[in-house]
């Protein structure tokens, strides 16, 4: 199964780079001694499937043998598992398209700290008794990112997250505490955290329709705030949309709000999980500003900075805080986060990154990655598919690959008849024109006389960007 | 300030390890050329303070100079911050002695896989298309907890999640989506995660009374079944309660609720934050196991096994899933985990200690854990101070040293008049005699004629364990 890493992965014929066998771990695991109870391999099947399942072999945990220590067969079968699985993850890292994650980044000079159990546990501003924490890099972090969002150092709180959805539920939180009788409103093409959040948190949540483009369609939004003129709204902003990359207009959305007669009876969270962090850097782009009416920012901090796990950043006003937090005398410490224990050595992956970086650095890569998502967008309609590209994203939307295995292969995100790929800082030319080149060459066999044509996806990109035959022009 | 890793450290005068100075960032960051704007230090006032606000100065983010990459100054400067955060982790992970965290670990052998980004969004049994995940290791780390809890693998459905307090918040979540108008019962001396979820959740909350020991008092709880007969009862059970590291009793729990009527109509969510991974290898500890009628367990991953980064294992019943998740196509999955993305290198990081150590290691290390326990309950009692030790437990409890900078510089948790010390495999008898002498010493100037009298801990700890004036036998 192409796709997988822990699977024996399937060849695609004549490609240049062959995808690796070797992470079959029938292979690893028969020559070794195992308990019986366990052996080895078993086939996940379970009721559950949707979408794919995991039939793949997992790595099963075995009760160490008595002489073990004396043998070294343990650790030489788990360094045996673990070299094979890195293998793997270099061929998978390779061929990454499709999700908003700079796989680009070198934190070797931080190895020496993972000896350590780093945890910032509750918030940031507040030292708790456990002194093995990363405060100083975590408020350094927080400290920039409030700059660029331009609220005051005594103004703002925030903290690193553990992703973007932490941040998206946290801003929601805040907005629910502020307007405890709040309808959150959100556009149809959010992030699906938005709408579990609502489930969590019992609140009424209103779906506003979408633009061609992605964007929250305000005529419809209106028309929804009236419907409900009685109660406070809190709304969730789309700096970039999951699937399209689309952003939301803020200022319409604002504007749309005080013509309702909301003034002072919103709530603004804006989901900023990649495009916070690349819109700054680009001319032109509305501003995302806390000297406009929003309650919160998030963005992550895996995906634009690039990073070895997920993490985000969270920032909102300190005076909305207050309605959150509780005294919590075993941390001494207040906790207003969701999570109580928090990864300590995230901050210190992003201080690095932002200090080696800074506003330069990103502007930059920023820059290169828009530059790099046109050319793709280009090459794909020159070749006859239809695509589109907002005009301040770096996700390039376009019709489905007939083949799953090439999807799965290039890790593309895909929707009904749509996939995407984010051009990411680590996405270069030569990788697009790989990627350009097999697809080319496959979808010839995909369509033709007999076979059909292509999907129509004027509905999702456009007539103007569709070119199956009807739109084609 | 003692107790945070980027201070300027204090001495406490005469001790044989006396703290690092080291890391006063005035020394680093003057040296060296930086931006008007943000020079360096900024001292933190907040009025959100309560407890001890970080006062201290974080480590700015500059922005590079135009010349920074051939000078090379950046790349120096932030290679002697890190070597001096180093350091600082170095000696605040010796002395830390207040939470539930094993500090021993050696991970060299995982530190190839931190330049990638391994993410498992989404759900474990279920593939996304994102290639670079861990999903093999995961699962196999949950057959392994399904087993330890007597959950056929069919059966169980879990996840690894970011800490124990996600475990909590799932399960809790879970026991509402089941019972929509349940009242959540826990104990008074419940983590504090599990009230955060009633209020997020938008949830009845019922506080039960607890008896000395920590446990909760099933007379209450009966009291207060009785009079909410009406609702479906969602109940916190603690594996080792944060303060006292009390194991509330299940099986009376479950009586209880039987004889109050509550048949088929609760949930039981375990919070087996340190104690659901050390009980099972306790003899004539009661069995935490699916056998009995729970709905989750949850567990800490940081905690006895260790790991750099907070992580936890959340387990609960399939058939209870389907209550909690939605289809998400983007993800090709769906989600019925509380973060979308998730962190990929722990599964790795506990599928390698798990299968290192197995059951006979953790075995080993939790005697030796209650070992080191009762000799350090029996010490301070014959020093004259009060302390108390569960059964169970290797959570020791005793009065509130009166000095806050010892208290800090130990990384004490404390509440009320009583501080913890938390025997992990770390902790040897060494560390103990260090930590006791330093104690004994310091606290004989602390009280006598004219200084007063040590606290009366009877309340908390029982007059049977209370050696205050009064209570001295």
């Amino acid at each position: 199964m192409v796709g997988s890493v822990g699977n024996g992965l399937a060849n695609l014929a004549d490609k240049p780079a062959p995808l690796p066998e070797e992470l079959d771990p029938k292979k690893i695991i028969d020559s070794l001694p195992l308990e019986e109870e366990s052996n080895g391999i078993e086939e996940k099947k379970r009721e559950i499937v949707l979408g794919r399942n995991v039939h793949t072999t997992c790595f099963s945990i075995v009760e160490p043998e008595a002489d073990d220590e004396q043998t070294g067969e343990r650790e030489a079968y788990m360094a045996s598992v673990l070299a094979r699985y890195r293998r793997s993850l270099v061929e998978r890292t390779k061929h990454h398209l499709g999700y908003p994650y700079n796989l680009d980044f070198d934190y070797g000079a931080l190895s020496q700290l993972q000896h350590f159990s780093i945890n910032n546990l509750g918030d940031p501003f507040i030292e708790s008794n456990y002194g093995v924490h990363s405060r100083q890099f975590e408020v350094g972090v927080l400290d920039w990112f409030a700059r660029l969002w331009e609220l005051e150092k005594n103004e703002y709180w925030g903290y690193i997250t553990n992703c973007g959805t932490e941040g998206n539920l946290h801003g929601i939180l805040v907005g629910r505490e502020v307007f405890p009788d709040g309808i959150l409103y959100a556009s149809k093409e959010s992030h699906y955290s938005v709408f579990k959040a609502a489930r969590m948190y019992r609140m009424d949540c209103v779906k506003v329709e979408t633009l061609i483009s992605g964007e929250i369609d305000c005529v419809d939004f209106e028309k929804k705030l009236l419907q409900n003129k009685d109660k406070p709204a809190i709304i969730n902003v789309n700096i970039g949309t999951t699937v399209k990359g689309a952003v939301d207009d803020l200022d319409l959305v604002i504007k749309t709000l005080e013509d309702c007669g909301f003034k002072d009876r919103f709530y603004i969270h804006c989901d900023g999980a990649l495009f916070g962090l690349m819109m700054p850097f680009v001319k032109r782009a509305p501003k995302v500003s806390f000297k406009k009416p929003i309650g919160s920012v998030s963005v992550s901090g895996h995906k634009f900075v690039g990073c070895p796990m997920p993490c985000g950043v969270q920032i909102t006003r300190l005076e909305h805080i207050n309605a959150l937090s509780s005294n919590v005398e075993y941390l001494a410490s207040r906790d207003a986060t969701i999570m109580g224990s928090r990864n300590g050595h995230a901050p210190i992956f992003l201080w690095y990154t932002l200090n080696r970086k800074g506003y330069r650095g990103f502007q930059k890569e920023v820059q290169k990655c828009l530059r790099n998502a046109h050319y793709l967008k280009d090459r794909l309609k020159e070749a006859g598919i239809g695509a589109m590209l907002n005009e301040l994203s770096s996700t390039v939307v376009f019709e489905r690959p007939k083949d799953e295995e090439f999807v799965r292969r290039w890790q593309l995100a895909c929707e009904g008849n749509i996939a995407h790929v984010v051009v990411m800082p680590n996405v270069t030319i030569e990788k697009l024109d790989s990627f350009l080149s097999e697809l080319v060459q496959m979808r010839s066999g995909w369509y033709g006389e007999e076979k059909g044509k292509p999907p129509c996806i004027a509905k999702d990109v456009g007539t103007d960007n569709c070119l199956c035959g009807s739109h084609d022009k």
